[in-house]
Order: C-alpha cells, then sequence, then structure tokens
C-alpha cells in the first residue's frame, strides 16, 4: 500500500528547541504527518544566547526560522501559534488563534523558563536570559550602565561604582560574567573618554557552595580560579534576599549594583500542568522509561520539560539529553506506527552523557569529557574545544559561517561587533540610580 | 603657543548622521574641542535600512557605536543623551540628563522624521523606515502577515490576499516594495505549505505623476518597468485617505492590506525650532551660502536639517549633501579658529552632485551618474555599482565583510539570512483582520 493512501497517524510537536527539532528531523522520513508548533517563528541556539547579550554576535546568527529548517520535510507543517490547552482524553491541542488540532501522538518540548522563587517582582529589575528578547534587554542594560556612568561623570565628576551583580553561577551566570569581564576589560577601554571600563566589578552570587555545581570538584576550582583572573568575584553560599533598581540585598547587606542579572532558577514550562498529570516542584512532568507521564503511552514529554531520572539523579535541563529524548521518542512513535509488534522490545530510554562544557570568557573554559574519552580540561584548550563544538552544532551553514567570522574577528582585533543600544534609552531604574547618586554624593 | 595652551575652542555637534560624523571626522585634527550629542549609542547607515527590514542583513551589519567611530579622535567625546533645548544667545545646549553644556559653534545635524501629513494615527498602522527599531518592526510586519495568512489557510481554508501597500514611491518605497517581491517570490517560497507565497501583491501608492520623481524620465520609465517584471503594481496621481488596520483608502476607493508601510512623506526634527530661526515649512532652517542660519555665524545646521538652494532647488535630504555639508561646517570652523582671516575669503558651500541610485530588487536598479562622467545606467549594471558604492560607503571593517558576505549568500542561495520575529507575536490590528476575515467568508 503506498503511503499516501495509508490513513497516517498524526503527531503534533509542541515546541521547536533542541528535542522538539530533533524530534521532527526524526519523524521526517516515517509514515506519519507531522505539525510542528512554536509560539515564535524561529529556533534559538540557546547556549551562545549570552554571546547576543555581550555583543559578541547578532541575533540573527543564533537564531533560524523554524519553517526553513524544516522545509525538506514534505511530512511536516509549522504552525506559528501559542497553545491554550492540551485534551489528552480527546487527544487535540486548542491554539489561540482558535484552531483545534488532533493527534495520535503528542511531543511536548516546551522547555523551562526563569523562575524567581515567588519574587516576581525582581524580573523587571534582573532580567534572566532564554530568548532573543531577553539577550537584546541585557545587551541594552550592560551597555546603558557604561553610558550612565560616562555622562555621571561628565556632569558631576564621579559615578556609583560599576558593579554588575550576576545571581547564580551556574554555566549560564559564569557566562555571563566573563562575558561582562571581557567586554570592560577589553573591547570598550578605548570608547570612553571619562570613566575606565576596567574598573567594572563583576560579582557572582551563588547560594550553593560551589559554583558550576554539576561540575566535578576539580574544575569548579579551575573555574572560579579563572574567573578571579579574569576579575570577576564569586560569593558562594549567600541568598539574594531583595533586588531593587540599583541594589542587591544579600542577606542583611546591601550591595550597589548598576545592573543585577539573573541566572539561578529555572521552571517548567506551563505546559506540563495543561496534561493534568505528576509534577514535580518545578512544574517539570515525571515520565517513564519511555520518556511517557503515566498511562498516557502517546505522550511523550522531552528536554528539560521532563523530570526523567537515571542512576538516581535528574538527567539535566541541557541541549544533548533533549537531542536524544526527542529523538527517543521520534523512533518509538516509528515503531508503534510501523512495527507495534516491536515496541513492546524497545530499550528504555538512556541518557548517553558525552559530558559538558562552560566557557569563562576569552580563552578560558572547563570541560568535562565523557566521551570520546575520558578528561577533566580547563583553560585554552577547553576553550578552543568548546568553540569547535558550539559552532559544530549550529543550526544552517549560514550561521556557522558568520558565527565563525564573528569569533575570528573578535579574537583578533579584541573588539566585539555588535553592540548597539535598541529600543528604550532609558536605563531601567534610571531615575532611582540618579537619586542615590545625588545622596551618595551630598 | 603648544596646542594645550591655547584657550581651545569648544564645538557641539548635535546628531552622528552622516553630516555630524563627517564634520567630527574633519575636526578631529584642528585645535577645538569637540562633544557629539545623540540620543542612540549607534551611527545607522541609513541608505540600507531596508533591508534589515526585509531580512537580508542584521541590525548590527549596518550600525555602529559612534563612541568606536570616533575613538580615535583624542579631541572628541561622545555623549549619548537627549537635547531638550539650545539657547543661542548664551551658547548653552541643555539636556535630559540635567547637564548644560556651552560651546563656541554648534553644529546641528539632526536629520528629519517621518510626516504622517497631521494623520499621526497612521502611524500606527503604517510604520516608516527611519530607525533600526523602525526596520525590525517592519520586518516583524511584513513576516507576520505571511505566518498570519498561512494560519488561516489551516484553519478557514482561505485567506485574505496577501497585499502590501506601500505609501509613496521615492527610493524608500521603491526598494521596500522590491524587496518584498524578492522575499515573496524567491526567498520564502519552500517554507510555507498552505499558501503560495508568489501570490503575493505589492502596490505603491505614488501621489505625483511618477515614481522616484527626482530622476529623470528615462530612468523613472525604466524603473516603472523593472518594478513591473517583479510584479510590483504602480497608481501614480492616487492619494491616500485614510490608513487603518486591514486596509487603505485611495480616494474613495478601498484597498484591502494585510501591511502597510510609509514611505511618503518627511519633516525635519524638532530641534529645527529651538534654534529660533526661520524655518521652511518642512521645518528645515533656511540656511545662507556657509550653512549658517540668518546672524547665527557661530551655528551650523547640515544634513536633511537643512534647506539649502542651490541653482533655484533645493539640495535634497540624501547622504552626500549631508556630507559634504559636514566636512564644509568643519572646515569653516577651523578657518575661523586657527584663521580667522581667511574666513571671509571662504568660498560659499556648493553641493557637488555625484548622481543618485536607488535599488529597485534583485538585480535591478538606476543610476544617474554625473561623475566621474555622465551615464544613465539601469538594470543589473547600476545594481552592481549601487552595491560597490555602498559596500564602500560603509563605516568599518567588519561591516562592510559582513554585508558583503550576507549579499554573496543571498544572491548565490536565493536565501534570506535572518528572518527573524521578534518582539510581541501578534500582528497590530490581527483582530480586525480576523473580523474582517470572519465577514468575508459569511
Amino acid at each position: 500500500m503506498p503511503i499516501a493512501d495509508r490513513v497516517r497517524a498524526r503527531v503534533i510537536i509542541i515546541g521547536a528547541g533542541f528535542a522538539g527539532l530533533r524530534a521532527a528531523q526524526r519523524l521526517s522520513k516515517l509514515p506519519v504527518d507531522v505539525t510542528v508548533i512554536d509560539r515564535k517563528n524561529h529556533h534559538t541556539f540557546q547556549p551562545l544566547l549570552y554571546q547576543v547579550a555581550l555583543a559578541v554576535l547578532s541575533p540573527g546568527d543564533i537564531a533560524q526560522p523554524i519553517r526553513t529548517i524544516l522545509r525538506r520535510n514534505r511530512n511536516t507543517e509549522v504552525v506559528m501559534d501559542e497553545v491554550l490547552g492540551i485534551d489528552t482524553g480527546a487527544r487535540q491541542v486548542s491554539l489561540a488563534s482558535g484552531a483545534v488540532m488532533a493527534y495520535d501522538y503528542l511531543i511536548v518540548a516546551t522547555g523551562s523558563t526563569h523562575s524567581y522563587f515567588g519574587h516576581d517582582d525582581w524580573a523587571k529589575v534582573a532580567p534572566g536570559l532564554k530568548t532573543i528578547e531577553d539577550a537584546t534587554d541585557i545587551r541594552r542594560r550592560v551597555l546603558l550602565a557604561f553610558e550612565f556612568a560616562e555622562r555621571q561623570m561628565l556632569e558631576t565628576g564621579s559615578h556609583p561604582p560599576l558593579r554588575f551583580v550576576i545571581v547564580g553561577g551556574g554555566p549560564t551566570g559564569v557566562e555571563l560574567a566573563g562575558a561582562i569581564s571581557d567586554i570592560s576589560r577589553l573591547y570598550m577601554t578605548r570608547d570612553f573618554r571619562h570613566i575606565d571600563t576596567k574598573a567594572a566589578q563583576i560579582l557572582i552570587v551563588e547560594g550553593s557552595p560551589h559554583v558550576l555545581g554539576m561540575y566535578p570538584e576539580e574544575l569548579q576550582k579551575k573555574a572560579a580560579e579563572q574567573l578571579n583572573a579574569l576579575g570577576v568575584q564569586i560569593r558562594c553560599g549567600a541568598h539574594v534576599t531583595d533586588i531593587q533598581p540599583g541594589y542587591v540585598m544579600v542577606g542583611d547587606e546591601r550591595i550597589e549594583s548598576v545592573c543585577t542579572l539573573w541566572a539561578a532558577g529555572v521552571q517548567a514550562s506551563s505546559l506540563g500542568k495543561m496534561l493534568g498529570v505528576e509534577l514535580d516542584k518545578k512544574g517539570c512532568v515525571l515520565v517513564d522509561e519511555h520518556l511517557n507521564p503515566k498511562n498516557r503511552p502517546e505522550v511523550f514529554v522531552c528536554g528539560d520539560l521532563a523530570h526523567f531520572e537515571q542512576d538516581g539523579r535528574q538527567v539535566p535541563g541541557v541541549a544533548q539529553p533533549a537531542m536524544q529524548m526527542g529523538e527517543y521518542a521520534a523512533t518509538r512513535i516509528g515503531l508503534r506506527v510501523s512495527h507495534p509488534e516491536k515496541a513492546a522490545y524497545q530499550k528504555p530510554f538512556r541518557y548517553f552523557d558525552k559530558g559538558d562544557m562552560a566557557t569563562i570568557g576569552r580563552k578560558a573554559a572547563v570541560a568535562r569529557i565523557v566521551w570520546p574519552f575520558h578528561a577533566d580540561w580547563s583553560g585554552f584548550l577547553a576553550w578552543i574545544t568548546w568553540m569547535v563544538v558550539h559552532i559544530f552544532f549550529l543550526i544552517g551553514f549560514r550561521n556557522r559561517y558568520a558565527v565563525f567570522l564573528s569569533w575570528a574577528y573578535t579574537y583578533i582585533r579584541e573588539e566585539d561587533g555588535v553592540r548597539l543600544i535598541v529600543g528604550s534609552q532609558n536605563l531601567p531604574g534610571w531615575e532611582r540610580l540618579v537619586e542615590a547618586e545625588d545622596r551618595r554624593a551630598s
């Protein structure tokens, strides 16, 4: 029977991140009809988002339209829309535009968002980094902080200390800290007349005893050393109790901050709730060994949104497990559609851990390599490895060459390329910073 | 007497467009202190802004921080601030931050903005193209129009005609029309499943009898032919009487429009008024043969903001005259500071017209060349010339190579590179478009 005449199974994938895209690619050659739904028109390569925030890369370098990525997949269509409800009984998804779509199999891979631990008002003062919009907002705030100091110098002859506080010492916090150090120590030094950009202070506030908690102790130490060499201060075991424009409270201590960034907590996307199944306390969906929530064998949850335990630990919410989960779910759907008798014998999902990497700054990084050999690297070698791997995983030829050339340019010229402030030209909380400065001066 | 011991003249330049930057560069080697004030942190290469709007280039490709451009000029400082008032009597400029700066010489080069001819409410529905923010807004609207049509097809099996209406047939209108034609006929055709992007209609509504009014008649005809070949319709001698979400009124006729763009009128920047001198009806400052307003020999007005007549015609508001004016003003300030006796003999300003160019689309353009030889070109040759000239005039090595590579990529792959929708994912006027569609369907 030709494929076209079969009653083909309908697969809906919600979210075109690493998990969703990988699943879509895998399903492209199977006798199913695939619909990919995403709120955005583009896939974002999140591991490089911090470089967009710190003006090394342009948004277009790390994002690509989902339609373009999937356009060769003849069985796939892309719908740019927001999911408002999932009816797992009727097997239907309802969209913001009013459309209702039926599925035989559903892959939910909508990832995670920031969690301010119940202090949602902090979001305005201390933005996190998940989307292109977040990245350009952070870029605006960091650059405006320098512009603001220059203006203050011109008017009053002094300015508040250029202190950047980063809440959270995981990979994102460490990357942001290193990148702010690079920009202030190297790329902007020649541009200002009145302020010394090198005098910028960067502080990471981390609640746990170490930065980069998921890395081996040796690498944590190396990371802390490299951060210190870049002039980044680290306060571990310290808890932020309040964030306001111009300052951060750590315990009872008030720390002045011209720009505060949030890299501390994540919570699962709200779509997990719509499934009506058991969630963990971050809102992640508890899934079994086939990535299905309990009693829902036709629903797969992949990526950051899934709570999957392996060897007694939750698989981390990063790109590699997301891709492997997407691939597993797609394979399983393929088996159940074409060879249902074999599906019962499919091995359970198992995350194949190749390792982790985090950059710290120019020529500084840590890498925990598990595959194809075991090694813990830090410094220049880890940094080079990090770059090669990230260029390799970027989607699309254009992005790869654009990022490569931007990195080469930044490395050789010691200059970033896209230091543009777009959108509002006012620093958030500007008035209060001015007031604070007035008080300080008087 | 060494320069450092002189009482140096203070020059303030307001606006870092083509005129302001050129003046600053020229003043960099003269014994004066220069302050460049701009609301934005970046200079925008406006001639390529439409390519940012139509997803060929990234904002970072055509913009660069003013500080970076001028960082080698040791006598120059850059202030990112907004001018709120100019006191030409006291020779002072007051800024939004509260600072007041004194000058001996002032160059005002703040350019122009859109004019909606008294219908400022149209601005929300039909954005114009002057800034990076405008460009990303237009990109969002154009791309969302296609997304919206695809979604409508999916839900109802039909969609309103994909008609883009461009008000104004000057260079910007023609460039936008051609670029929308390129994107719909070439770059997006493989990405959508339900709509035929090639069916997009593009309409230019122009009040005068011809598009590209400032060009010789022969080139106007050639431009119209090339536009028609790209599927762009032109209505000349037609006046827009209303613009609402979903439609445009041309005279009494209602024309449905999924996306309306404004390329019709400009008015001078509001800073002209602050000088308290005579303005023309667009708000441009009437200047004499030395680019000074009447009785203000220490004030120079350059670029689009200046109304300068030569051979009975106003010099056009484009890049070339702006640069020449900036250079002239700087030279004159230099003379008056160092050789006041010679200033009286300086030749009056005269615009040296090298010609004009406008692209229409892929491989289509018109060029009126006056220097170094006389020629009227159209088609492929004009298009190549346009590209070479624009690459040459781009500021900064990085921008030049980035734009060159993006163009090469787009030309060879027939694919644009940065088709990202950022910001709100809702189409402006979306609800009313949906209503209109519901009425059409019933």
